[in-house]
């Protein structure tokens, strides 16, 4: 078997795509047509997924969207999760880290019950919390490295010229022994993307944050300089339309952006 | 209506009793006399919270110990936490972390849909992915600051002079404006415990890893000099017995530790 980064690679020559679509449904924000169905979540994901994945190689499943509706939302993400087709990897971004025997059951909720290829996970608490995770060998591992959002700089931008971030991508580094590791990197600053790239140039990075604050997904893609990555689309890829058409306008949205990819693929 | 921090001094001069205790239940561990039964993990910690809860202020639920078991975990899980009694607070340990809306739905499936008291965030992401558990200014949001594990000093003790954790406290005194943080500060190390005790005199700590690293309950009160804590006791407590008496043995290890706490009260 296959393990996640050859599958990486691999749909990425195939589809000439590294997109990667999350999948974080508001109920306020889905199409209006869809509110009266049993499980409107559902039918709005599920026709999402079924319309997109030509053009998708990975779909990121937001856990916060789904734990709002408490054992159902939990029921609505397994189902979803089973539906994805083989050519997409699925990943499980639910942001956990903790240690012991606690990690070793987030690892196998994640990996053995839900059957997703790939997690996000906290780093803060260090190795011996990584650890159950990094114990999947064909799995992905994406630890939070330098996030997207303002509140980056309390923490991770810590240290003027050796940031805590970067110490956090050599441990990464380091963890990354069965060849399992990735990392979460925001694209806010081009240098710090390429700085990364260069410090970790087998590891792939997730990169969500591409067109909201600023760096375009040609700007990405050329500081990236062809090595593994999985760039991030929810919101633009989601709500692209809110009408009846909304999976077609989907489906419009993730070709545009996987055009783009293609034309720059090295 | 009482704060989180209100309810938690209250409760702590009532019951003379700073216990807090883990609800983190291994299907391996409990008492074969249950196995047979429909749901063993519920039967299990029922009959634990309700013969404890006389010597506990609260009772915190480990997300991982039912997330392994899927939707009908989540289910587990909401029926335990509707059972405590109003004299205890039920916190929440999920370590959840993520921005805007994640943490906003993250927030409300613990708060609103569950009716947790508190719950364990991590601080990795910075202000703007704490601020939505804040909004909660009546719960109690309780920060990884220091942990008790071995990989704790792979990042949160990083910086030989000022090192992370204590950044880290300084940030969450700087978010307690609505008076509603709490710190997760492990045992393992007693002169650590009192520095960030003078630090945030009126910030409550969560305290995990008495005895099993070395500190007994005595020390750590004795360094706490009577400031608002949660000393948490998971295995000592839930598998004290292994026979039908378990519910019991249980309750006789949460009084033992109560003793101890009563005789150390300020």
């Amino acid at each position: 078997m296959s393990t996640f980064r050859e599958r990486l690679h691999h749909l990425q020559s195939l589809k000439k795509s590294t997109l990667c679509a999350g999948i974080d449904p508001d109920l306020e924000k889905i199409p209006a047509c869809l509110k009266d169905s049993d499980n409107p979540i559902f039918t709005f994901c599920k026709d999402i997924i079924e319309k997109t994945a030509p053009y998708v190689i990975a779909y990121k499943f937001n856990f916060a969207f789904f734990e709002i509706y408490g054992a159902q939302g939990w029921e609505t993400l397994a189902a979803l999760k089973r539906l994805v087709p083989d050519d997409c990897l699925t990943i499980a971004d639910a942001k956990r880290g903790d240690i012991g025997n606690s990690a070793r059951n987030y690892a196998a909720a994640i990996f053995d019950k839900l059957g997703f290829d790939a997690v996000t996970v906290n780093p803060y608490m260090g190795a011996d919390a990584s650890a159950p995770f990094l114990a999947y060998k064909d799995k992905g591992v994406f630890f939070l490295c330098l996030t997207s959002n303002p509140g980056a700089a309390d923490i991770q931008l810590l240290g003027a010229d050796s940031p805590l971030y970067m110490h956090v991508a050599r441990l990464i580094k380091e963890w990354d022994t069965a060849r399992n590791c990735g990392m979460v990197v925001g694209a806010t600053k081009l240098a710090q993307l390429e700085e990364l790239s260069q410090l970790c140039p087998d590891i792939p990075f997730l990169i969500p944050g591409v067109g909201a604050q600023g760096a375009t997904t040609e700007d990405v893609l050329k500081s990236l300089a062809g090595k593994s990555a999985l760039i991030a689309a929810s919101r633009s890829i989601l709500y692209a339309g809110n009408d009846s058409d909304f999976a077609s306008a989907a489906a419009d949205a993730a070709s545009e952006m996987q055009s783009i990819m293609a034309q720059n693929h090295p």
